[in-house]
């Protein structure tokens, strides 16, 4: 077509698919071994007593800047930023199948920046880890991205210092993009938070710091053998890594997107907020707001002291769940190529349903319900053989919002007779690459579930 | 690995992608002229005057079983189904950028199913198109879906005849599916609104009707030429076919997917429902909700009569735009790929910022800002050359929510001088193919950008 005036540029094009990429991820999860996890883990205890860390419980009353509002019993910080701590009308699918509920959720539409910083030593591609403290984790430092910044973290709302390597994530012309995608969180918890999850490759000198390290993905995958080591926001981002995908698998891409499609119409997530003092179920005390029945999780209040944050003291709200979940994929290897038994997932506080882990649950909040009615795979996965146990450890969730909320995190391998090719209702067999395929996208892959993804990529080292 | 009673099975897997598809479809688009567009739209001419349909203005306390609830003042159903309006306080963006307004906004969480059953015949792949009568359409009768149908169509809620040729989309033996997302519909009217987009293939017999055609792509595709006639779910399921995808473009996949991340971030959208009655700067009169101004929308009430139709008589609200709207796609070749201008586009009813048109408005309702504060290459695109336009045509919004909601929709082609290469802030060129391959995920290209899509597919045959 000859368009007047039309001035004849000819811009090069780029491959869309980097095809390059998945094999230099697979050399740096192959990398010979360098320093060992449990020489990286001694790291993360020096800076732990090096720094001196403190975490406290207190009642509500004592925080600082954080409170009640009159009107509403929301509890909020007295800037309006971070997040609060307010009411959810939990609502679940279509009548007759529909279930509603009340609970505490918090709420933070700001979305945050995790992101890694990559870079190539000796043409192995190594990923800058921090050793960070969050007071809600298990021994408080664990391994986490690079930069982890709240909205408010990266516009100074709380006066703190500025966010180390933070320029690698918002200004594109240092670097070049690995994975970039709005991820969800736990939607049992948060009302429709997401954060941006990011990997930048740089080529250029990166300024060292004594509380970053340069680690190659087989390293990590080693770390994530140790109970409590990789936080969960590192975990979230390294799921991200584009994989050699299988062309193969029992359904086809189309065919799973379908069935995901079929459980997003029936099952609608119309949950709405409501105030805090409206939660019926619910008590507020002193320094806790709990369940009736001491279920699922209570919200409490700490004071954190610690010396080599971006500020010195602080106190907040945690969400605390009340004893240990259990997160596992049941996994078959159909012709060759790994496949889970994903579920699909509604969640009072997500968007839309989900693809997540195949049991996913707190087995002390089922407790009270009737065998039939307990979550279906839990007893497969908790009861299984150490031969079928291909992958077990603790991790815990985002430690600057969850107090101790550590889970079981199992890879089970199955057969015919505990988990049939043809799926139960609710239950899809998802090749492992068409799961990490699905990564690209908001909405597709819960968090537990990109968790579980990793540590089925951690494998392939030890296959 | 050997796992103790592990029985092995042998399941058949599938490719992931249908690679054989899209010359499928290519085909049909390029099948040999069978009736001509004239011939079908006498057709539709014929459903139409042999149906007697009569829809008529009336005041809201003319509605049979709608009526505002006492304390919100919320339109409702008195069965609850359906859709309700409301108010929506919208609230986009972060502070200092933020922007919150109030409106009326037609809520409906239940995704209904918009499917298209396809058959090859003489080896060319056929769609099955319906005239159907929608209250709001221009010209009242259009070029449909097969099925149209809502959750509580096919709940049978309203007692109506059952949706014909509905078993093809509930019940997955009967044939192989081709696409099946959850699509977003438009966030400046509803209040995060999607529909399960279907398209089925059936090899079987299946059964005739007269409202129904068998119709090619290449039909479609001239169709699309003509105003008001292919109506918006139609043309929102067919932007979901599998193109052949150029492998190059200005920017690889995985940095179009970090620019819309960038914006996602940046513009969160938080907007919230608020009762109808507390809505600011709207008044309700006798007959219709209007902006204080007279701006973007009327909320009005019909009275439907109709012959053919699931039910014969009802009463219902409509939203009606205040002027016709502008929706175009600039677009420029780039060593032979063809390009559109995308704009990340934040609306209050949306969930996620999406790729939208580089034009979307409703000219009008911008009239009264400074020339500096109108829509970027509104008048680029409204004052193009004749050589520049490659499309032009009158499109409808969903016609039974929307009261004669048109658009015009264009694809202008532009040059350096016009549209840079480097692209403005908020746009990006994305290749006809990368917004293609989107529409397979929920939340990533807006209803607008979907029709333009399809009629951008259209003009291969023109080439």
């Amino acid at each position: 077509m000859t368009v007047p005036g039309y001035i004849r540029t000819a811009p090069r094009l780029k491959a869309r698919r980097a095809a390059a990429l998945p094999d230099r991820i697979a050399r740096s999860a192959a990398a010979p071994a360098g320093e060992s996890a449990d020489e990286i883990r001694q790291w993360i205890g020096r800076r732990r007593a090096q720094a001196s860390f403190a975490v406290d419980r207190i009642p509500f009353e004592a925080l600082e800047d954080w409170s009640f509002a009159p009107e509403t019993g929301n509890l909020a910080h007295r800037s309006g930023r971070f997040f609060t701590v307010e009411g959810l009308h939990a609502a679940i699918g279509e009548h007759p199948e529909r279930t509603e509920w009340h609970q505490p959720v918090i709420v933070q539409s700001e979305v945050g920046i995790l992101g890694i910083l990559a870079r190539e030593f000796d043409g192995v591609l190594h990923f800058l880890m921090q050793a960070k403290m969050e007071p809600g984790n298990p021994g408080l430092l664990q391994l986490s991205p690079t930069v982890q910044a709240t909205y408010s973290n990266y516009t100074k709302v709380h006066k703190g210092v500025a966010v180390r390597y933070l320029e690698y994530f918002t200004d594109p012309s240092r670097g070049r993009v690995l994975a970039d995608v709005l991820q969800s969180e736990h939607g049992a918890w948060f009302h429709r938070k997401r954060n941006r999850n990011m990997i930048v490759e740089t080529s250029g000198p990166v300024p060292e710091h004594e509380d970053f390290r340069w680690l190659t993905l087989r390293q990590i995958h080693q770390l994530l053998r140790h109970d409590n080591t990789v936080n969960m926001d590192a975990r979230s981002v390294l799921a991200a890594l584009p994989v050699r995908g299988a062309p193969h698998a029992l359904h086809s891409d189309t065919e799973l997107l379908s069935w995901l499609a079929l459980h997003r119409a029936a099952i609608p997530i119309r949950s709405e907020r409501i105030p805090l003092a409206g939660v019926a179920g619910w008590t507020r005390g002193a320094s806790s707001i709990d369940h009736d029945d001491d279920r699922y999780f209570r919200t409490v209040a700490v004071s954190v002291r610690a010396s080599n944050r971006e500020v010195g003291h602080w106190t907040q709200p945690l969400i605390e769940p009340r004893g240990q979940g259990v997160v596992a994929f049941v996994t078959r290897t159909f012709a060759g190529v790994p496949h889970v038994l994903a579920r699909a997932r509604a969640e009072g506080g997500s968007t839309e349903v989900e693809l997540g882990p195949t049991v996913q649950c707190q087995p002390r909040s089922h407790a009270h319900l009737p065998v039939a009615e307990r979550p279906p795979f839990l007893d497969l996965v908790t009861t299984a053989p150490p031969s079928r146990v291909r992958y077990s450890a603790l991790h815990s969730e985002e430690g600057g919002r969850f107090l101790n909320s550590v889970s079981r995190y199992l890879v089970v391998a199955a057969d015919e007779g505990d988990a049939p090719l043809d799926a139960p209702p609710g239950f899809c067999w998802v090749s492992r690459d068409q799961l990490a395929a699905l990564t690209r996208y908001s909405h597709y892959v819960n968090v537990q579930a990109r968790t579980l993804l990793l540590c089925l990529n951690s494998l392939d080292d030890y296959a």
